[in-house]
């Protein structure tokens, strides 16, 4: 089965979405959530765009402890209900761009995390249900200050920073989320490495839970936890989360 | 001085910003913090619209124990630097929407506060130039549902329900925010009665801190904490925060 993925990108010509095409972009018009996305002719060469995060989201709700392995490391009990935390829209950025490590704040750590583009507006859906209003999945590393992140109890400064949520390269419609291998390289080093199967709560549990509390809209982000493995970032250090059956999220870590 | 008071509106005609008019809004077209807010000579009577926040943030940042006395009565040590959280935009309701309670969560408490609206763009500014960044004050009800905060730990879930960011009437431009009384009524009983001058951290204080961590955007709304009062809201209740030389936002609490 021939597997679609939807990018968004700029050049100094144009911006907007596009489709994976070997080594090209198909440019499109409109936007695949809005239900809008129309092909054109137009190809534009991989290697001359910038990248976009594959989304404009109006939130971006995370997750944390939801690996087993995670929580046995962090010295956290498995939570009995799901952990949300929200991560501003500033903090965005696409594949290719730069982490950049903000000064005084002290060890920043990556952590690799399947995520998941909201298709369709939903307010209190049930698990089942689920599937029909997910657009596809991507790449989310939610980058944190670990130091922060315990002192200030609340995540929202740890995990807030711009340029501490780089998501792509590019969304993927229609694959099964409940079995996927992850990986994180620093440094072509491997330092995560499992499966989404070791979820405390599916991708269909979060998102019927967080619709209880919140509707989702099109083109919102949920980032569904880290697994075990989390560890520091260096300036000069390339991260890259790898997730089967859609593809790498590579970013360089720039000092201040 | 005349005080200019800017609100958005649907109504079955049309909707968008007004300029408050005695008991009309004049109709605007263009947003005030796009810079292309135009009177139009068209009028509307106040009683015939539909409240909308007047904002629509990218992101709304809240604060945590910035008041002395809620510090006291909830227990908490006074913080060394501003507590951040997010809500998220899917929480906003405007002035006389309902206030919805979600079935089986517990006690949900009022917390009213003033809001900032964001005017320009800002990334790692100073104190001092924080002014030149905020387009106004508004009122925030920082809705809250008090056992699940405790539960939770993190806020976003507690804080984070649909209808539990009530924002309006309307924003005021280029008022000094430093010492404005802060009241707040269930019922016409008086339960929070305050001034901004208690806060621990200024509003050019935690415009300033909250810019070194995160791009504030045009529409951004931060909100400031609450003074100590708080408490639980049933079904029926009539839930009016007041803050001097804004005005009054008002909501009725309806059950589920």
């Amino acid at each position: 089965m021939h597997v679609m993925k939807l990018l968004r990108f700029s050049s100094p010509e144009q911006s907007g979405w596009g489709i994976l095409d070997g080594k090209h972009v198909q440019v499109a018009n409109g936007c695949p959530y809005q239900g809008t996305l129309r092909p054109t002719t137009q190809s534009i060469p991989l290697q001359d765009i910038h990248w976009l995060p594959p989304a404009t989201p109006s939130k971006i709700v995370c997750i944390g402890s939801n690996y087993r392995q995670h929580c046995l490391e962090m010295g956290r009990p498995v939570p009995d209900t799901p952990k949300l935390f929200l991560k501003p829209p500033s903090a965005l950025i696409g594949n290719g761009q730069h982490i950049r490590l903000p000064p005084g704040v002290g060890r920043v750590d990556f952590e690799g995390e399947l995520a998941i583009i909201v298709g369709r507006r939903a307010t209190r859906i049930t698990p089942k249900a689920v599937s029909e209003y997910l657009l596809g999945f991507t790449i989310l590393n939610d980058v944190t200050a670990r130091e922060l992140q315990r002192k200030d109890v609340q995540f929202t400064r740890a995990k807030g920073f711009d340029t501490f949520c780089p998501v792509g390269p590019w969304l993927v419609p229609g694959i099964e989320p409940d079995d996927l291998r992850i990986q994180t390289h620093v440094n072509n080093t491997l330092r995560q490495d499992s499966s989404t199967a070791d979820m405390v709560f599916s991708v269909r549990k979060l998102v019927s839970f967080i619709s209880q509390v919140m509707t989702l809209e099109p083109g919102d982000i949920i980032s569904t936890g880290t697994p075990s493995g989390v560890g520091p970032l260096e300036p000069g250090d390339t991260v890259a989360v790898t997730i089967e059956k859609i593809g790498t999220l590579t970013n360089v870590v720039e000092g201040t």
